[in-house]
């Protein structure tokens, strides 16, 4: 893999993984667990990949602060001066624009990657050369981001729509971007075989970026602005504490990038490495799973199978979970909750989550 | 209830309860569980319901050398006197037959009733009347069974069919018993209306069961003889290290009441009371489900359940178990093991048990 010299990775490590309930918690979120193969986390996995392009120096994580410790403690590499705390979340948009001024600030001819730290990427050849090619377009001033080569009819996905072919080569002007379509309109997307799962994957000088703040958020873009001034002295905390809870929550998809492609701003490059957007325990078991029956099983555990079919245990304990003749089914074994569901109804883990903040139960939230 | 004047009550405690693994353990077996909603044990309610009908003084256990410690701290109005312990499993005919012999030469004019561990009984009036018909017939020397009142056309135990009514008006000779048949001749029994189910539940006079053991298995009445003569004595260690390894294994049922039967000696009296003898998961379920539902929780854990029915979680530790979606299962959370499984699947639970033996699992078996 070729190092991009003028590349800087940001990786927003936000978001509850409440779906991965109890795995994921409150205070241990999705993109600090193991949840593929190789025992790294996923936001390991993720800084692995990142700083292997834009090196370690480079490469800064925005998470909340409530996450600062573990994800220091998960990231020996990554530098202090690298890591941007949030003191309460303000979705996307603030979180990578805060990033992209703070790296201003510091070198402001940055071209900036932003990869989620809760994404499982393979391939990662391919995702060198798909981010290189992003790079070389950032330097032209688009907004950039990776398509993903869809696999599947994908409703929770948002879908791409190429426009033009950029000259160079390399990539196209994005015509849309449809935001989770109906089963319908998602087969029809995948049959034509031109559109691409959008997996906010992006690229852009931060100039670029900050200029599209300023056009699209001006309020937003006017509060990181002032952050960053003084990002870098003893005043940091109290700015943020001043102007942070302030903020416009939006994401980044919705606040720049739509805007930005309606005036021919954004370009997609195509990215064709296999990823993994982990968002609940079906989508985890798809990943999991291999061989003739379908079987598998993450972490510590000892399973005891007869006749089991297309199940997954998850287990972070070294206990027996013993199951006989289950059919597509998941189940989970932490130190102080149990979970058992068809895959199916992976979606409605959701209302065990609200049933545990419905009693107050926050000890398994 | 009325105190049954000249009753011993007999409780052997045996049976590994492999089919409720993890719950039924080698050295924590099912009688020690407390598997139904009052929170005693199987065996703290056999003995609270025997004791009431023989009194704690005349009531005897029979179990393991490796249960005695336990089984001694879940009865304190157990008289050690009263406490019989087997250096190995040799069958219930030794087992009850010991007991007989041991009651014997304190009270040669003793009647027993033998009531398994692991049972669980409704309605104590009827049980107490239906107990004190069998002792009435014990006194005129027949081998006595309590016929339970069949619910459903039962493959998994032995049947009893009905012969002529004794004089007196209270019971009758037993014709023949049928060990486990098949679906269409237990749908035919049910049909009939006639037939009742073997519960391994008898009474007899001490006396007419050593004469039937002397006449039926010989070497067995002369082992458990030479044991009792020194039971109260410092001799019963020796004597039980000498003979009980030798005796014959061997069933009451099969070793001394079919063999009565045969020849017109067997009376039975009708037991109308509520009665289960939980096998496995799916018979306790059935046990534990009531509501609109049929969900039922046992023990400490806390469920979170969200659209699960005719499923039982049992729980012996203060965790969350969330479910989604469940439909006629069964999970069992104990310290250090999980099960999860369809209750149509409860027999096959035995497999699993096979299987940790395979590897020489001693931990969880």
């Amino acid at each position: 893999m070729t190092p991009q010299p003028s590349l800087y990775g940001v990786i927003p490590a936000g978001g509850a993984g409440t779906r991965l309930w109890p795995l994921s918690r409150k205070n241990e979120p999705k993109f600090l667990h193991p949840l593929s193969e190789n025992g790294r986390s996923l936001l390991q996995a993720t800084f692995d990949r990142v700083s292997a392009l834009a090196s370690p120096a480079r490469t800064y994580v925005v998470t909340g602060k409530a996450h600062r410790r573990k994800v220091t403690e998960q990231l020996p590499d990554l530098g202090l001066r690298n890591m941007i705390a949030e003191p309460e979340p303000k979705g996307s948009a603030a979180a990578i624009g805060l990033a992209a001024a703070v790296i201003a600030t510091r070198d402001p001819e940055a071209v900036m990657g932003s990869f989620a730290a809760d994404h499982v990427v393979g391939d990662d050849e391919i995702f060198a050369s798909a981010i290189s090619d992003a790079v070389a377009l950032a330097q032209e001033d688009y907004l950039v981001t990776v398509g993903i080569t869809p696999t599947y009819a994908a409703t929770g996905f948002g879908w791409i729509q190429r426009g033009d072919a950029l000259p160079g080569g390399v990539g196209e002007r994005v015509r849309e971007f449809t935001e989770k379509p109906g089963r319908e309109v998602a087969e029809r997307y995948l049959a034509g075989g031109g559109a691409l799962w959008n997996a906010s994957m992006f690229a852009w000088r931060v100039a670029t970026l900050l200029g599209e703040l300023e056009r699209q958020m001006p309020s937003l873009y006017e509060g990181l602005t002032r952050i960053a001034q003084v990002w870098d002295t003893g005043d940091r905390e109290r700015a943020m504490a001043e102007i942070w809870p302030g903020l416009p929550n939006e994401s980044i998809d919705d606040g720049v990038v739509v805007g930005a492609a309606s005036r021919g701003r954004v370009a997609v490059v195509p990215g064709e490495f296999e990823w993994h957007d982990i968002g609940d325990w079906s989508a985890l078991s798809e990943l999991l799973q291999h061989g003739e029956k379908g079987n598998a099983i993450l972490g510590e555990g000892d399973w005891l199978s007869h006749d089991d079919q297309n199940t997954v245990v998850v287990s972070t304990r070294n206990r027996v979970v013993g199951t006989v003749g289950l059919r597509d089914m998941v189940v989970v074994d932490t130190p102080d909750a149990v979970l058992v569901l068809p895959r199916e109804r992976a979606q409605e883990v959701r209302r065990l989550v609200q049933l545990l903040g419905e009693r107050g139960d926050t000890d398994h939230l």
